[in-house]
């Protein structure tokens, strides 16, 4: 391997210039190895933060991150396999209800999640309220349960791109975090090495969601779309709106249960709309023509989500309580809601205890919120607007301080906003 | 103290935010105390390279840097203080001169000085190759010397601007030394502690010094002289041409020798041209009427020179010797010199043994080039070019390498290039 000098490639990329494939293959190499600093690696990122990756350097840093690991195979299976990624929103309950109903339609979906940080709630953290259930499996087991019942979400496993861990965990403290080529790569490079054939990524766009704007949503789609396709993975963006909470809501046993009430049939209506538009579009990927709301209403995906539970140990019968202290938010006044600011209500769930702030932190099953509104509703003054739940009274106190913001009021008719945005396919 | 998130603080920087005095003074305090690490102010450097510091913001930074460390009192002294910083160039031993130079005039130069890294050497490397002298004073031997000889080049105490001796060495390794604002804190906030009344900056500009074009080269003296100028140090700065070498001799025993010639009013022109521009300006500065051409020339300032190198311990009447090994480099063809690259000298300097590339490696004392040919000058084939020193057939090796393509001929007359450019005073 060629060898380089940390401080010349951080230069180059500064000043602009393209890095070469070697440059790229070994600096992460070197880093992975503690031959070049976190310090040197932190400045190279805030220079891609500025400067960017172009396609072909992206296409190589990502190679990079899934060579530094295992990359799991799941061809051989019955089924063909296909995955959704959310980039995170506020109430995004939907893999719960997703997978088992994509699986109960004919595919395999492997979802390997993660856990929360910040104002947007883990996926693993949702389904560990369920007694009993585990997160962690081995790959023979995932294999096993894919083929087995069709839908398995548990935990990525250490050996997936273990670079990106290193990375991750760097950005996190130095500011560079949002940078398209390096969310994309941090994301693409564990959905490709986890084996998947095929992809749909639920890029959230708004109030709620770190993307704030349509522009940067459809770049950062069009650059995750690129890098699986060009990896064999068959891939297309699905923008969603996340102005307002998806459903109503938000915390870990909370989401856990209206995700059991959509899987019902029943269910707030935006969750049921967003889960059918991301169902088709996978089955679509994968040439399955069944029609997915037939399955949520048959009770066939509450089936399979019920056997998804059953196998990684979890009790689908078990009932989740919601926290001890319980507080009611009254709309001060008449009006129609203007918005319901999701980043708000996200931040309240996390200061109720629902969310952590650092990742070895634990975070509370009951805690959270219940919007009990949404936009271009009428309410009238004194009417319910949120239910806050938390475990002691200094995180409802906390909560309750951030949540008094959340709702505008105004005589504005619904704009009757849409959540499913556009799709974004490989060119 | 106020308490700040060290992300907050770089992303703010990073989305082109100003950052706030308090927010300031914490990271700077945070990082010496270790509580922001390295990765996390590398960041923040390097979007400070990208987004730059506003006047008010590198006002803040430079304070707290003076702020980390002691602050010598040079006052109660006869004579007016005034010293002199260069940014560095190829031979540029006008300090062994310009010091004793202004002295003889009347006034007290106390230059804190460094050593040399990369292809520019290091004043203190220079005098360390007279035997016997010394470069560590203590504030008080400093003083005493000032007062008593009127010029002191010393090693600049580890307690002047210790903030910037730790964020120096980051830079270094992190891709974030050419940033103007960076750069003008470093040298601004050493000046400053240093407690001289009076400063010119000498800010090199051409291919051998890191500035390459007059337009970056005023925005770093503009730069300065506000920093000194708000710190009641008064300030100009003198651009000079740093295109070919300065003199004949680069290399550190190799510029005593000519500096001691400059010193006899002998060597060559345009080392003298530069050391009088730059003492007019101090004197000036500090309201001394003396014409200091006529110093060099009847032996006072050579005297100061001979005594200030007796306070500290040297020899001045050592002869130093030129390393053991000579080569010799002969124009290949007949033409008018082209232009001679100080870059190229420089390196090839390095190379012989005259430089380290490491802040800990040792220096050569009579290693180094001997230029024998300026721009303008007519050659023939066979002309001696360069004279190269090495200790050991390895350096000279590798310096005449490096050597090859320093000089350009070709059959156009001289320039006549000024060397004394701009001059840039407070507004």
């Amino acid at each position: 391997m060629s060898s380089f000098s940390a401080v010349d490639v951080i230069a180059a990329k500064r000043d602009g210039a393209t890095l070469r494939d070697d440059a790229i293959v070994w600096i992460l190499d070197a880093y992975v190895k503690g031959d070049v600093a976190e310090e040197q690696m932190s400045a190279l990122l805030m220079a891609i933060f500025f400067n960017g990756l172009n396609p072909h350097e992206l296409l190589t840093w990502t190679d990079c991150m899934i060579a530094s690991g295992e990359r799991l195979n799941l061809q051989g299976l019955s089924r063909p396999t296909v995955d959704k990624h959310s980039t995170g929103g506020v109430g995004d309950k939907i893999s719960l209800i997703l997978a088992p109903l994509v699986a109960a339609c004919g595919a395999a979906v492997p979802q390997l999640s993660g856990r929360g940080l910040g104002h947007t709630g883990g996926t693993l953290d949702k389904l560990e309220t369920i007694p009993g259930w585990r997160a962690f499996l081995t790959n023979d087991e995932m294999r096993d349960q894919l083929e087995r019942v069709g839908a398995v979400i548990c935990a990525a496993g250490q050996g997936l791109a273990p670079v990106d861990r290193k990375l991750y965990a760097l950005r996190d403290v130095t500011g560079t975090v949002e940078s398209i080529p390096l969310i994309s790569s941090s994301i693409m490079s564990k959905k490709i090495a986890e084996g998947t054939a095929a992809l749909v990524l639920d890029v959230k766009v708004g109030r709620g969601a770190f993307i704030k704007t349509i522009d940067r949503a459809r770049e950062l789609a069009a650059t995750m779309v690129s890098l699986g396709s060009s990896h064999g993975v068959a891939t297309v963006a699905q923008l969603t709106s996340m102005d307002q909470p998806l459903g109503r809501a938000v915390g870990n046993a909370l989401e856990v249960t209206e995700s059991v009430e959509v899987l019902h049939g029943r269910g707030p209506l935006d969750v049921r709309e967003v889960t059918l538009g991301l169902a088709r579009t996978m089955l679509e990927l994968v040439g399955i023509h069944e029609d997915p709301a037939a399955k949520l209403d048959d009770g066939s995906a509450y089936e399979v989500y019920r056997q998804m539970i059953t196998a990684q140990g979890g009790d689908p019968d078990a009932t989740l309580e919601v926290a001890e202290l319980k507080d009611v938010v009254l709309s001060p006044q008449d009006g129609i809601v203007q918005s319901v600011d999701a980043l708000n209500v996200g931040v309240t769930a996390w200061r109720l205890g629902a969310g952590r702030a650092r990742k070895e932190d634990p975070v509370s099953a009951g805690a959270g919120v219940m919007c009990l509104v949404r936009e271009g509703d009428y309410v009238e003054a004194g009417q319910p607007l949120f239910e806050l739940f938390a475990d002691d009274d200094d995180h409802l106190t906390s909560g309750r301080e951030s949540i008094s913001h959340a709702v505008t009021l105004g005589e504005e008719p619904a704009r009757g906003g849409r959540i499913l945005l556009e799709k974004i396919s490989a060119k």
